[in-house]
């Protein structure tokens, strides 16, 4: 693939609902596309088992996170069943400045907050090819309760509510496809004419 | 590729200069996706050696052209050069009724009237690296008089200007790279929100 000289980087924001399989597309994005610099979140929840801090997430707790959105160093941040979850401003310039594509992974709210700060961030939902299909793919992780799943599922539908506010939607029926159908919004986003006027002499 | 269910076909349009090997990367691009429609214009311009009517363009008269213009059968039309190119309406519209993308090769004021027309078609405009690369490109045809390669480039320079009406510029610095690009952008364009949103349940 020709790289293109980028003046500035593209900050990209994926969201979608919980079971969507959206790690797994990110796995296999970041994997052929190894130049996006995955930002990660910051959060004052606990760490899962397995989780490592600086990968998952950084995990701060409530004074540090609290002092992050005072001192303005955070691009978005919100609450989510009592923790907050928050994303570095300072990293993702540095990155964007120097020309490197940043991956957002965040929830609806966030992606409000951060198309309102940078309305040329490109917006990407994942939906999965159907409601029975999230259901399906819930049940078979075998980690949460019947309950836990329930509400899953209809948080799922209020963010669908959110749909027609990202640039983007991309169906994971399969894996690879999603990840093509990303990559192929990323070189065409890059191909954007107003990210190319620099090439174009005599204008 | 995941081959998605279309409520309707894209209206695309490629545009620029003469001898940026638009051409070549148009074969290239159908030979990738041969459900792309390409239609094919109608120009009162001479045929040039190898070129076939019906194929590279509908050769007609002066007389005939301007019958057609009159009786509205134009989706649009201009005079370049000295000859008319205009592209006609009703083939279009039963493709794109039909979910089949339709690629036109028209240039900047052709298109000006499509994106007036259709404010949803996705223009494409292509670029050589470099216009000392474009003038060889001329020259390498051993098609013109250098009067007419003059001619070609200051044409180019004026058609630039009408660059930041389209959607995406493509650099044509190697054809297979470019046509990739392209490829890229109808794929993200299948992906925009507005056009998925039939497949979102509940909203």
């Amino acid at each position: 693939m020709m790289v293109q000289k980028k003046t500035r980087g593209q900050l990209i924001v994926l969201s979608g609902p919980s079971g969507v399989g959206k790690s797994t597309v990110i796995s296999e994005l970041l994997g052929q596309r190894q130049d996006i610099y995955f930002s990660v979140s910051f959060t004052t929840r606990q760490p899962r088992m397995g989780e490592a801090d600086g990968v998952n997430y950084n995990f701060v707790d409530r004074a540090e996170f609290e002092r992050m959105i005072a001192a303005g160093e955070l691009l978005e941040h919100a609450e989510y069943v009592g923790n907050y979850y928050g994303t570095s401003l300072k990293v993702i310039q540095e990155k964007l400045d120097a020309g490197i594509d940043v991956l957002l992974d965040i929830e609806v709210q966030g992606a409000a907050k951060v198309r309102a700060k940078c309305p040329e961030a490109v917006l990407i939902f994942i939906i999965p090819p159907s409601f029975e299909e999230l259901s399906r793919r819930l049940r078979g992780r075998n980690t949460d309760s019947e309950e836990t799943i329930a509400g899953r599922l209809q948080k799922a539908r209020e963010e669908y509510q959110q749909i027609p506010n990202y640039d983007y939607l991309v169906v994971n029926d399969k894996v690879s496809a999603a990840a093509a159908e990303i990559i192929a919004i990323l070189l065409a986003e890059d191909c954007r004419t107003r990210n190319r006027l620099h090439l174009v002499e005599g204008i």
